[in-house]
């Protein structure tokens, strides 16, 4: 890499993911280059009707589609993968590199959505090292996460090495063999890296996250449990943790019946690259495991966040149209709610157990851990890569500050860290970093049904007419002023006791009213 | 009391409180006679657009209020005495009885409702013992909770002793030296009880939950850090605690300025009945506390929930007309967010620490603690009162089935429990509890703003507006089926990217072509 000699800071500029979990897309820039570091999606908040997708704001992108050499992606998580499809729609991304496994699943949307021809897909393994444009050499780390196949990067610029973390833990067991590779992290280390932007999710949490293999013995305590049938139900990524429960079916006899479209279609691209290594005789369709004895039989579906249109969620509404709980059943919840989701988790649980269902959910089972790094892994993280700045990434803002804090504690100075929002543009020199504008970063909201963005007008007029309903009133007026007919009146939401008829003829009344009185100042200047 | 002779049983009906935790209401029912257990609402969920209240259904008491002789209130929170000024506008109900706090919170209720005059308020203390009707002796038996002046009650009935513990902890050291009545429940224990109707709340927690006084070191602790200006929030209902800080407050000179109409409201009532023991001069107007140096000031306000319209959140969005965050506050969250609340809450937080405050929160810090016991708690109060039945009361389904096991670890056969759900017909009698049957347990919905109850319906359509907005139509048409003029066009929350008038052409061309080919079917057999 040529060393540029003029004084360019490096630009860093996430478009979201900061002050959030969620729709992780992140902006490098130098002179007149930039790279895209992962672009994902983020969900509605309740009070986002008829909103299925919330997208950051791409102004900047789009003003700047010219500069667009190409986009890294660490994993193949919803929150870094899930805008893609709808970025190629607005701007072109000449190249997209990215882990098998996440771009199987890119390849999918893409096509899904249409525009598979836009952009050139390129997988990467462990420690491959791509160039984009003049100034960027990226330089793919392996690391550990609730999703195989999952990466910190290295990016080279001509200013100093940028670590970008991921998503990640620090699992010395991982499920699938695959070491986090720390002695690269060391190197980079030793060498010398300018800056680290470190995963802050779970900031607040003291020590370290268990190991995704802690959770086998204690799922197959549960199986040896269990005497009827068992579900299991688990986020349709969590590729580790569906393949020790398809390892405890085959150890417990009992045959899988895969429920849940992202869950079958997860499972077929991880046992296509060999992240999941499982028999094809282990699953089968659902027909065929309802006449099996129940204690054979393990379904394993989505809905483990009470989504309401997923799997298990229907089933326990009794509104699937296969399957239906009964006394015998037990139901494992191998996910704890994220926050916002706990209400719909714990009536999915209290629904299925007054079903008969013997439910096993909570902390105090040990049949979930998280897939990010609590504080004694974030230290681990800026211990190795020894960062001369700091800037807590992938986190609300609570998480951000305290992540902050523990930098601080192990010896960054407070004048090298800094705690930026959705838009800042982060100048990075050699000597400084901070602060030096902001781009848009708003919100763009997706309404898939009618495949349009929900602007924030249609967002208060839904909310207004939610909360009060809307009264249409059609009136016939003739040339006279004159009722030409009764009024029409339509309630819809409305709340009020009188009968409907009554209603018809207050409006009436006041509209022969207000014709009799002001018929002339209506009809005066115009007509 | 006459013993009856004959088989009657007592009937025990929830109609709310059941499955969920909220609208505490339980009807008793023996022969002829009715009495009431509180009357409690509860908070709307967010599909329930335009709700502000929940209120159980009421038809088994509408259909019987001949029989109804009075009511019990345990305790002043709003889930036991929120929904009674609603009710008194369907059924009378003789007369109320509770203890002097609740009692003088329900009185300002039933005036705002102007319903003061329909029922007789009677104020109770520890040891009283009050009759309703010929069957029913109640005992008031003080206990300890997060509100001051709770109780526990001892229904004596024709078949034996009823014992509803009310919502309790069992803290040996209370804030305000009102000691739990041990003593009266071991008493009932000794001679027998019937039947026990216990608090499910913490069910699923195990141990115990820490006296309400171990938060005052760790407040005093905060408190002594705070350099600027201290904010302090609450549940506005939380005696105890709104004691303490108040205590603290003096401790540390600061002027107090309460911010929040519940809360005031509460404190104003505490101070009157002396259960917050606290000089005229540690109150300030917010507008004097504006001039005392940043270090002299504590405001106390509600909203520790982030509910919508209340103080702390209104802070934190801006929008509050008088306070603003500067760098250099504290705010201390003396509150742990209720299951539904996570995501407003720590919304709430992010937005006070951008602003510049410090903020403190969260179980570690010991600043909060729960009013409801644990599972030691729980098995205390069986061991106690060593009940011959049992049903867990005043929880989600999880909690009872939990509380029901820790009964049956205490040696309570199966066959002496039940776990029901709101509109069960527990049938008691001295040898045997059962549900005999089922009366309407649905939930009224009440809009506030239009004090009218929201059906089913109406939140139906309020609920499809939110998601795909409204388009209205409106055309004239002559009696030849010809348009008179343009069709008006009104699209209210539609997501659409073409220009309105496009759409105006369209219906316009549309609605032609179909007066075109049909109006003749339109208008053969009527007109
Ligand atoms: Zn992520
Ligand atoms: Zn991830
Ligand atoms: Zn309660
Ligand atoms: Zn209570």
């Amino acid at each position: 890499m040529v060393k540029n000699e003029t004084s360019s800071a490096l630009k860093i500029i996430p478009l979201g993911g900061l002050h959030e979990i969620g729709k992780n897309t992140c902006v490098f820039e130098y002179d007149d280059e930039i790279i895209l570091l992962d672009a994902g999606l983020a969900f509605p908040t309740e009070a986002m009707h008829g909103v299925n997708i919330v997208l950051p704001d791409t102004t900047y992108l789009r003003e700047n589609r010219h500069k667009i050499k190409g986009m890294i992606v660490t994993h193949g998580h919803e929150d870094h993968i899930g805008g893609i499809a709808f970025h190629l729609k607005q701007f072109e991304i000449p190249v997209i590199y990215g882990p098998r496994l996440a771009m199987a699943m890119l390849e999918g949307k893409l096509e899904e959505a249409g525009v598979r021809d836009r952009t050139e897909l390129r997988t990467v393994r462990p420690r491959d090292v791509v160039r984009l444009g003049k100034h960027f050499v990226v330089e793919y780390i392996r690391n550990t996460h609730s999703i195989a196949d999952s990466f910190t990067v290295a990016i080279n610029t001509p200013l100093g090495v940028v670590i970008h973390t991921g998503d990640f833990k620090i699992d010395h067991t991982p499920v699938d063999g695959e070491n986090f590779d720390l002695q690269r992290l060391a190197e980079h280390g030793e060498k010398g890296v300018l800056c680290l932007l470190s995963d802050s999710t779970n900031a607040e949490v003291p020590g370290f996250t268990p190991s995704e293999r802690s959770v086998y013995p204690n799922l197959d305590r549960e199986f040896g449990k269990a005497t009827g049938r068992l579900f299991v139900t688990t986020f349709a990524s969590s590729v580790h943790r569906i393949n020790m429960i398809l390892q405890l079916a085959q150890k417990h006899n009992r045959a899988v019946s895969v429920v849940g479209r992202s869950m079958l279609n997860l499972i077929a691209h991880a046992r296509n690259l060999g992240y999941i290594k499982c028999d094809d005789s282990v699953f089968h369709p659902l027909h065929a495991v309802r006449n099996m004895p129940d204690e054979k039989v393990l379904i394993l579906t989505t809905g483990s966040q009470g989504e309401t249109m997923a799997a298990m969620t229907r089933i326990a509404n009794k509104e699937h149209p296969h399957i239906r709980i009964r006394p015998g059943d037990t139901v494992l919840f191998s996910a704890n709610p994220i926050p916002g989701n706990t209400i719909a988790v714990v009536n999915t649980i209290d629904k299925l157990m007054i079903q008969g269902a013997t439910v096993v959910y909570g902390r105090d089972k040990g049949i979930h851990v998280s897939g990010h790094g609590c504080q004694e892994e974030q230290k681990l993280m800026i211990a190795l890569t020894r960062p001369k700045f700091f800037v807590p990434f992938h986190g609300e803002h609570r998480m951000l500050v305290k992540h902050a804090q523990t930098a601080q504690s192990m010896g960054i100075p407070a004048e090298n860290m800094i705690i930026i929002q959705n838009g800042d543009v982060v100048e990075l020199t050699e000597n400084a970093i901070r602060v030096g504008g902001k781009v848009p970063s708003g919100i763009e909201l997706v309404d898939t049904t009618s495949s349009g963005m929900v602007s924030a007008k249609v967002l208060q007029e839904r909310q207004r007419m939610a909360e009060e309903g809307i009264v249409t009133i059609a009136a016939a007026i003739d040339w006279n002023g004159k009722l030409l007919a009764k009024p029409e009146i339509h309630l819809r939401g409305v709340v009020t006791s009188v009968e409907r008829s009554l209603v018809q003829k207050w409006v009436q009344q006041r509209i022969e009213e207000i014709l009799t009185v002001r018929w002339s100042e209506f009809t005066q200047p115009g007509e």
